[in-house]
Protein backbone atom coordinates (compact mmCIF):
# COMPACT_ATOMS: atom_id res chain seq x y z
CA UNK A 1 0.00 0.00 0.00
CA UNK A 2 1.52 3.16 -1.32
CA UNK A 3 1.02 7.13 0.04
CA UNK A 4 2.10 9.49 -2.17
CA UNK A 5 3.99 11.71 0.51
CA UNK A 6 5.43 14.55 1.35
CA UNK A 7 7.56 15.26 4.48
CA UNK A 8 6.72 18.79 5.36
CA UNK A 9 2.84 18.56 4.08
CA UNK A 10 0.22 18.29 7.35
CA UNK A 11 -1.76 16.82 5.01
CA UNK A 12 0.26 13.39 3.84
CA UNK A 13 0.89 13.74 8.32
CA UNK A 14 -2.07 13.06 8.95
CA UNK A 15 -2.56 9.84 6.79
CA UNK A 16 1.30 9.12 8.58
CA UNK A 17 0.52 9.49 11.59
CA UNK A 18 -2.59 7.94 11.60
CA UNK A 19 -1.05 4.56 10.23
CA UNK A 20 1.66 4.36 12.88
CA UNK A 21 -1.01 4.95 15.58
CA UNK A 22 -3.06 1.97 14.39
CA UNK A 23 0.08 0.00 13.22
CA UNK A 24 -0.49 0.15 9.19
CA UNK A 25 2.09 -0.36 7.10
CA UNK A 26 2.65 2.15 4.40
CA UNK A 27 5.15 2.08 1.01
CA UNK A 28 6.32 6.48 1.08
CA UNK A 29 6.84 7.14 -2.07
CA UNK A 30 8.20 11.06 -2.06
CA UNK A 31 6.90 13.59 -4.47
CA UNK A 32 9.01 16.31 -5.78
CA UNK A 33 6.41 18.98 -4.58
CA UNK A 34 8.88 22.01 -6.22
CA UNK A 35 9.07 20.72 -9.38
CA UNK A 36 5.47 20.14 -9.37
CA UNK A 37 5.27 16.35 -10.03
CA UNK A 38 2.23 16.30 -7.93
CA UNK A 39 0.38 18.16 -10.74
CA UNK A 40 1.90 16.33 -13.47
CA UNK A 41 1.06 12.94 -15.22
CA UNK A 42 1.42 9.81 -13.80
CA UNK A 43 0.50 11.37 -10.31
CA UNK A 44 -2.78 13.40 -11.45
CA UNK A 45 -3.75 10.49 -13.66
CA UNK A 46 -4.21 9.36 -10.01
CA UNK A 47 -5.57 12.28 -8.81
CA UNK A 48 -6.61 14.80 -11.46
CA UNK A 49 -7.13 17.56 -8.71
CA UNK A 50 -3.04 17.84 -8.28
CA UNK A 51 -2.80 17.07 -4.85
CA UNK A 52 -1.43 15.03 -2.51
CA UNK A 53 -1.88 12.82 0.13
CA UNK A 54 -2.89 9.92 -2.72
CA UNK A 55 -3.59 6.53 -1.42
CA UNK A 56 -2.71 3.34 -3.43
CA UNK A 57 -4.06 0.36 -1.99
CA UNK A 58 -4.34 -1.96 -5.16
CA UNK A 59 -6.37 -1.23 -7.22
CA UNK A 60 -8.00 1.43 -4.33
CA UNK A 61 -6.77 5.11 -5.54
CA UNK A 62 -7.92 7.75 -3.59
CA UNK A 63 -7.59 11.38 -2.36
CA UNK A 64 -7.93 13.72 0.29
CA UNK A 65 -6.29 13.03 3.23
CA UNK A 66 -10.10 12.66 5.65
CA UNK A 67 -11.36 10.09 3.23
CA UNK A 68 -7.80 7.98 3.15
CA UNK A 69 -8.40 8.29 7.23
CA UNK A 70 -11.10 7.04 6.54
CA UNK A 71 -10.48 4.15 4.40
CA UNK A 72 -7.45 3.03 6.41
CA UNK A 73 -9.45 2.82 9.76
CA UNK A 74 -12.17 1.39 8.56
CA UNK A 75 -10.54 -1.17 6.15
CA UNK A 76 -7.53 -2.05 8.63
CA UNK A 77 -8.31 -0.70 12.33
CA UNK A 78 -11.84 -2.06 13.06
CA UNK A 79 -13.55 0.28 15.71
CA UNK A 80 -10.93 1.66 17.36
CA UNK A 81 -10.52 4.72 15.39
CA UNK A 82 -13.41 5.31 12.92
CA UNK A 83 -16.86 3.36 14.45
CA UNK A 84 -19.30 1.92 12.65
CA UNK A 85 -22.35 3.37 14.70
CA UNK A 86 -24.34 6.35 12.72
CA UNK A 87 -23.95 8.79 15.67
CA UNK A 88 -20.03 7.80 16.13
CA UNK A 89 -19.56 8.16 12.46
CA UNK A 90 -21.23 11.41 12.56
CA UNK A 91 -19.20 12.48 15.25
CA UNK A 92 -15.60 11.92 13.83
CA UNK A 93 -17.14 13.46 10.40
CA UNK A 94 -17.97 16.78 12.56
CA UNK A 95 -14.05 17.12 12.66
CA UNK A 96 -12.96 15.95 9.48
CA UNK A 97 -15.55 18.69 8.10
CA UNK A 98 -13.53 20.99 10.15
CA UNK A 99 -10.13 19.95 9.36
CA UNK A 100 -11.43 20.18 5.72
CA UNK A 101 -12.72 23.69 6.01
CA UNK A 102 -11.88 25.68 8.83
CA UNK A 103 -8.14 23.91 9.61
CA UNK A 104 -6.95 23.87 6.38
CA UNK A 105 -8.03 27.69 5.52
CA UNK A 106 -7.00 29.07 9.04
CA UNK A 107 -3.43 27.30 10.68
CA UNK A 108 -2.67 25.44 7.53
CA UNK A 109 -2.71 28.60 5.46
CA UNK A 110 -0.96 31.21 7.52
CA UNK A 111 2.05 28.02 7.41
CA UNK A 112 1.69 28.30 3.77
CA UNK A 113 2.33 31.91 3.96
CA UNK A 114 4.85 32.26 6.43
CA UNK A 115 6.54 29.28 5.78
CA UNK A 116 6.33 28.32 1.96
CA UNK A 117 5.31 32.06 0.58
CA UNK A 118 2.06 31.09 -0.81
CA UNK A 119 -0.04 34.19 -2.04
CA UNK A 120 -2.62 34.03 0.25
CA UNK A 121 -4.25 36.88 2.20
CA UNK A 122 -2.29 36.23 5.94
CA UNK A 123 -4.57 38.23 7.61
CA UNK A 124 -7.81 36.25 6.56
CA UNK A 125 -5.96 33.16 8.05
CA UNK A 126 -5.53 34.91 11.27
CA UNK A 127 -8.88 35.60 11.65
CA UNK A 128 -10.24 32.50 10.82
CA UNK A 129 -7.49 30.95 13.38
CA UNK A 130 -8.60 33.20 15.69
CA UNK A 131 -12.29 32.16 15.44
CA UNK A 132 -12.01 28.18 15.20
CA UNK A 133 -9.08 27.76 18.01
CA UNK A 134 -11.43 29.79 21.22
CA UNK A 135 -14.13 27.29 20.02
CA UNK A 136 -11.91 24.03 19.78
CA UNK A 137 -9.94 25.21 23.29
CA UNK A 138 -13.37 25.63 24.75
CA UNK A 139 -14.57 21.44 23.71
CA UNK A 140 -11.33 20.74 24.93
CA UNK A 141 -12.27 21.94 28.19
CA UNK A 142 -14.56 19.18 28.32
CA UNK A 143 -13.55 16.64 26.42
CA UNK A 144 -10.37 14.77 26.67
CA UNK A 145 -10.07 13.85 22.93
CA UNK A 146 -11.97 15.65 19.77
CA UNK A 147 -14.65 13.55 18.81
CA UNK A 148 -15.59 10.32 21.42
CA UNK A 149 -14.09 9.00 24.61
CA UNK A 150 -11.21 7.91 22.88
CA UNK A 151 -8.82 9.01 19.92
CA UNK A 152 -10.00 8.56 16.77
CA UNK A 153 -9.57 9.58 13.40
CA UNK A 154 -10.77 13.23 14.27
CA UNK A 155 -7.82 13.93 16.61
CA UNK A 156 -5.16 12.68 13.53
CA UNK A 157 -6.76 15.02 10.80
CA UNK A 158 -6.96 18.14 13.41
CA UNK A 159 -3.74 17.61 15.29
CA UNK A 160 -1.06 18.55 12.38
CA UNK A 161 -1.88 21.96 11.87
CA UNK A 162 -2.70 22.64 15.01
CA UNK A 163 1.03 21.35 16.43
CA UNK A 164 2.30 22.96 13.44
CA UNK A 165 0.39 26.28 13.47
CA UNK A 166 3.52 28.15 15.23
CA UNK A 167 4.94 28.06 12.34
CA UNK A 168 2.17 29.77 10.86
CA UNK A 169 3.11 32.90 13.44
CA UNK A 170 -0.14 31.31 15.60
CA UNK A 171 1.17 31.20 19.41
CA UNK A 172 -1.06 28.44 21.22
CA UNK A 173 0.12 30.03 24.43
CA UNK A 174 -3.73 31.01 25.00
CA UNK A 175 -4.62 27.52 24.50
CA UNK A 176 -3.75 25.37 27.42
CA UNK A 177 -6.53 22.87 26.59
CA UNK A 178 -5.01 22.66 23.04
CA UNK A 179 -1.40 22.26 24.46
CA UNK A 180 -2.54 19.25 26.79
CA UNK A 181 -4.41 17.38 24.04
CA UNK A 182 -1.25 17.49 22.01
CA UNK A 183 0.46 16.07 24.68
CA UNK A 184 -1.92 13.89 25.01
CA UNK A 185 -1.99 12.45 21.22
CA UNK A 186 2.49 12.88 21.34
CA UNK A 187 2.15 10.24 24.08
CA UNK A 188 0.17 7.54 22.32
CA UNK A 189 1.97 4.45 21.77
CA UNK A 190 3.58 4.39 18.18
CA UNK A 191 3.44 8.31 18.10
CA UNK A 192 5.24 9.71 15.15
CA UNK A 193 6.60 13.06 14.72
CA UNK A 194 7.19 15.37 11.77
CA UNK A 195 9.43 18.18 11.26
CA UNK A 196 7.88 21.43 13.21
CA UNK A 197 6.37 19.23 15.36
CA UNK B 1 -36.14 15.02 14.66
CA UNK B 2 -35.66 19.07 14.40
CA UNK B 3 -33.69 20.50 12.26
CA UNK B 4 -33.04 24.11 12.83
CA UNK B 5 -33.01 25.67 9.98
CA UNK B 6 -33.20 28.70 6.98
CA UNK B 7 -34.55 28.47 3.67
CA UNK B 8 -32.06 30.32 1.76
CA UNK B 9 -29.22 28.20 3.68
CA UNK B 10 -27.70 25.73 0.94
CA UNK B 11 -26.06 24.05 4.17
CA UNK B 12 -29.57 23.72 5.59
CA UNK B 13 -31.52 22.65 2.32
CA UNK B 14 -28.55 19.86 1.97
CA UNK B 15 -30.47 17.61 4.56
CA UNK B 16 -33.88 19.04 3.58
CA UNK B 17 -33.31 17.57 0.40
CA UNK B 18 -31.41 14.21 1.44
CA UNK B 19 -34.22 13.63 3.71
CA UNK B 20 -36.81 14.66 1.22
CA UNK B 21 -35.00 11.98 -0.90
CA UNK B 22 -34.65 9.14 1.77
CA UNK B 23 -38.10 9.92 2.97
CA UNK B 24 -37.15 10.97 6.21
CA UNK B 25 -39.43 13.16 8.35
CA UNK B 26 -38.33 16.31 9.90
CA UNK B 27 -39.26 18.60 12.02
CA UNK B 28 -38.14 22.38 10.67
CA UNK B 29 -37.43 24.82 13.36
CA UNK B 30 -37.55 28.28 11.17
CA UNK B 31 -34.39 30.38 12.59
CA UNK B 32 -34.04 34.26 12.74
CA UNK B 33 -30.96 34.34 10.96
CA UNK B 34 -31.12 38.29 10.73
CA UNK B 35 -31.77 38.26 14.47
CA UNK B 36 -28.61 36.60 14.99
CA UNK B 37 -30.70 34.02 16.51
CA UNK B 38 -27.64 31.43 16.05
CA UNK B 39 -25.50 32.95 17.64
CA UNK B 40 -26.62 33.49 21.32
CA UNK B 41 -28.48 31.00 23.19
CA UNK B 42 -30.29 28.83 23.20
CA UNK B 43 -29.10 27.64 20.10
CA UNK B 44 -25.12 28.29 20.95
CA UNK B 45 -26.17 26.16 23.62
CA UNK B 46 -26.84 23.46 20.70
CA UNK B 47 -24.03 24.49 18.34
CA UNK B 48 -21.40 26.60 19.80
CA UNK B 49 -20.26 27.30 16.46
CA UNK B 50 -22.94 29.68 15.68
CA UNK B 51 -24.06 27.64 13.11
CA UNK B 52 -26.70 26.05 11.20
CA UNK B 53 -27.87 23.46 10.55
CA UNK B 54 -28.53 21.89 13.94
CA UNK B 55 -29.71 18.53 14.08
CA UNK B 56 -31.46 17.24 17.79
CA UNK B 57 -33.18 13.95 17.31
CA UNK B 58 -33.80 12.86 21.10
CA UNK B 59 -30.51 12.87 22.89
CA UNK B 60 -28.35 13.62 19.68
CA UNK B 61 -27.63 16.68 18.86
CA UNK B 62 -25.35 17.75 15.72
CA UNK B 63 -23.49 20.59 13.86
CA UNK B 64 -21.89 20.56 10.65
CA UNK B 65 -24.35 19.36 7.27
CA UNK B 66 -21.62 16.51 5.97
CA UNK B 67 -21.88 14.87 9.71
CA UNK B 68 -25.77 15.71 10.06
CA UNK B 69 -26.30 13.83 6.16
CA UNK B 70 -23.61 11.00 7.90
CA UNK B 71 -25.89 10.37 10.55
CA UNK B 72 -29.11 10.19 8.63
CA UNK B 73 -28.01 8.30 6.13
CA UNK B 74 -26.66 5.34 8.58
CA UNK B 75 -29.29 5.74 10.70
CA UNK B 76 -32.33 5.73 8.75
CA UNK B 77 -31.69 4.71 4.98
CA UNK B 78 -29.35 1.44 5.08
CA UNK B 79 -26.76 1.25 2.51
CA UNK B 80 -28.09 3.34 -0.37
CA UNK B 81 -27.09 6.85 0.48
CA UNK B 82 -23.95 6.23 2.66
CA UNK B 83 -22.86 2.71 2.45
CA UNK B 84 -20.84 0.36 4.97
CA UNK B 85 -17.60 -1.11 3.74
CA UNK B 86 -14.28 0.78 3.51
CA UNK B 87 -13.74 2.03 -0.08
CA UNK B 88 -17.53 3.17 -0.35
CA UNK B 89 -17.26 5.40 2.66
CA UNK B 90 -14.25 6.88 1.81
CA UNK B 91 -15.60 7.54 -1.48
CA UNK B 92 -18.53 9.41 -0.31
CA UNK B 93 -16.18 11.43 2.11
CA UNK B 94 -13.66 12.49 -0.61
CA UNK B 95 -16.67 14.93 -1.91
CA UNK B 96 -18.04 15.28 1.66
CA UNK B 97 -14.68 17.44 2.00
CA UNK B 98 -14.66 18.74 -1.07
CA UNK B 99 -18.31 20.06 -0.25
CA UNK B 100 -17.17 21.51 3.55
CA UNK B 101 -13.91 23.17 1.81
CA UNK B 102 -13.81 24.11 -1.99
CA UNK B 103 -17.67 24.28 -2.57
CA UNK B 104 -17.86 26.27 0.86
CA UNK B 105 -14.68 28.54 -0.15
CA UNK B 106 -15.89 29.21 -3.77
CA UNK B 107 -19.71 28.93 -5.29
CA UNK B 108 -21.07 28.96 -1.95
CA UNK B 109 -18.80 32.31 -0.64
CA UNK B 110 -20.19 34.03 -4.06
CA UNK B 111 -23.14 33.94 -3.66
CA UNK B 112 -22.89 34.95 -0.04
CA UNK B 113 -21.40 38.27 -1.15
CA UNK B 114 -23.63 39.03 -4.11
CA UNK B 115 -26.68 37.87 -2.54
CA UNK B 116 -26.03 39.00 1.43
CA UNK B 117 -23.17 41.36 1.34
CA UNK B 118 -20.81 39.47 3.07
CA UNK B 119 -17.27 41.00 3.45
CA UNK B 120 -15.77 37.94 1.25
CA UNK B 121 -12.87 38.49 -1.17
CA UNK B 122 -14.97 37.71 -3.92
CA UNK B 123 -12.19 37.67 -6.58
CA UNK B 124 -10.68 34.85 -4.15
CA UNK B 125 -14.37 33.16 -4.46
CA UNK B 126 -14.33 33.21 -8.32
CA UNK B 127 -10.62 31.69 -8.40
CA UNK B 128 -11.76 28.91 -6.15
CA UNK B 129 -14.96 28.33 -8.23
CA UNK B 130 -13.27 28.23 -11.84
CA UNK B 131 -10.93 25.47 -10.19
CA UNK B 132 -12.99 23.18 -8.49
CA UNK B 133 -15.91 23.56 -11.37
CA UNK B 134 -13.45 22.09 -14.81
CA UNK B 135 -12.16 18.67 -12.12
CA UNK B 136 -16.31 17.96 -11.03
CA UNK B 137 -16.71 18.71 -14.71
CA UNK B 138 -14.45 16.44 -15.99
CA UNK B 139 -15.59 13.78 -13.17
CA UNK B 140 -18.82 14.05 -14.32
CA UNK B 141 -17.73 13.37 -17.99
CA UNK B 142 -17.06 9.58 -16.97
CA UNK B 143 -19.50 9.11 -14.21
CA UNK B 144 -23.81 10.17 -13.31
CA UNK B 145 -22.80 10.20 -9.80
CA UNK B 146 -20.07 11.51 -7.90
CA UNK B 147 -19.01 9.00 -5.50
CA UNK B 148 -20.41 5.73 -6.31
CA UNK B 149 -22.75 4.49 -9.53
CA UNK B 150 -25.81 5.60 -7.82
CA UNK B 151 -26.99 8.87 -6.30
CA UNK B 152 -25.64 9.07 -2.21
CA UNK B 153 -25.06 12.05 0.41
CA UNK B 154 -22.00 13.26 -1.52
CA UNK B 155 -24.25 14.24 -4.10
CA UNK B 156 -26.75 15.69 -1.69
CA UNK B 157 -23.66 17.57 -0.11
CA UNK B 158 -22.35 19.10 -3.15
CA UNK B 159 -25.50 19.80 -5.32
CA UNK B 160 -26.90 23.18 -3.51
CA UNK B 161 -23.79 25.38 -3.83
CA UNK B 162 -23.53 24.05 -7.68
CA UNK B 163 -27.09 25.15 -8.30
CA UNK B 164 -26.95 28.14 -6.81
CA UNK B 165 -24.04 29.03 -8.24
CA UNK B 166 -25.44 31.61 -10.88
CA UNK B 167 -26.92 33.61 -7.27
CA UNK B 168 -23.00 34.60 -7.08
CA UNK B 169 -22.43 35.35 -10.54
CA UNK B 170 -21.13 31.99 -11.83
CA UNK B 171 -22.60 30.88 -15.19
CA UNK B 172 -22.61 27.23 -15.73
CA UNK B 173 -23.16 27.63 -19.10
CA UNK B 174 -19.43 25.69 -20.06
CA UNK B 175 -20.17 22.68 -17.92
CA UNK B 176 -22.80 21.11 -19.46
CA UNK B 177 -22.00 17.90 -17.32
CA UNK B 178 -22.63 20.05 -14.53
CA UNK B 179 -25.99 21.26 -15.41
CA UNK B 180 -26.93 17.23 -16.68
CA UNK B 181 -25.90 16.01 -13.07
CA UNK B 182 -27.98 18.82 -11.53
CA UNK B 183 -31.13 17.80 -14.39
CA UNK B 184 -30.87 13.86 -12.93
CA UNK B 185 -30.94 15.11 -9.22
CA UNK B 186 -34.22 17.30 -10.00
CA UNK B 187 -35.26 14.16 -11.17
CA UNK B 188 -35.17 11.77 -8.59
CA UNK B 189 -37.82 10.88 -6.71
CA UNK B 190 -38.92 12.90 -3.43
CA UNK B 191 -36.95 15.78 -4.91
CA UNK B 192 -37.27 18.92 -2.53
CA UNK B 193 -36.51 22.39 -4.18
CA UNK B 194 -35.25 25.55 -3.16
CA UNK B 195 -35.58 29.29 -3.85
CA UNK B 196 -32.34 29.63 -6.59
CA UNK B 197 -32.74 25.88 -7.69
Amino acid sequence: MKLYDLSLSGNCYKVRLFAALAGIPLEIAGVDFLAGEHKKPPLTDLNPWGEIPILVDEAVVLRDSQAILVYLAAKYAGENWFPSDPLGQASVVQWLSTAANEIQNGPCAARLVDKFGYAIDKAQTLQRSARILPLIESHLAKHQWLALERPTIADCAVFPYLALAPEGGISLADYPNIQQWISRIKALPGFLAMPGV
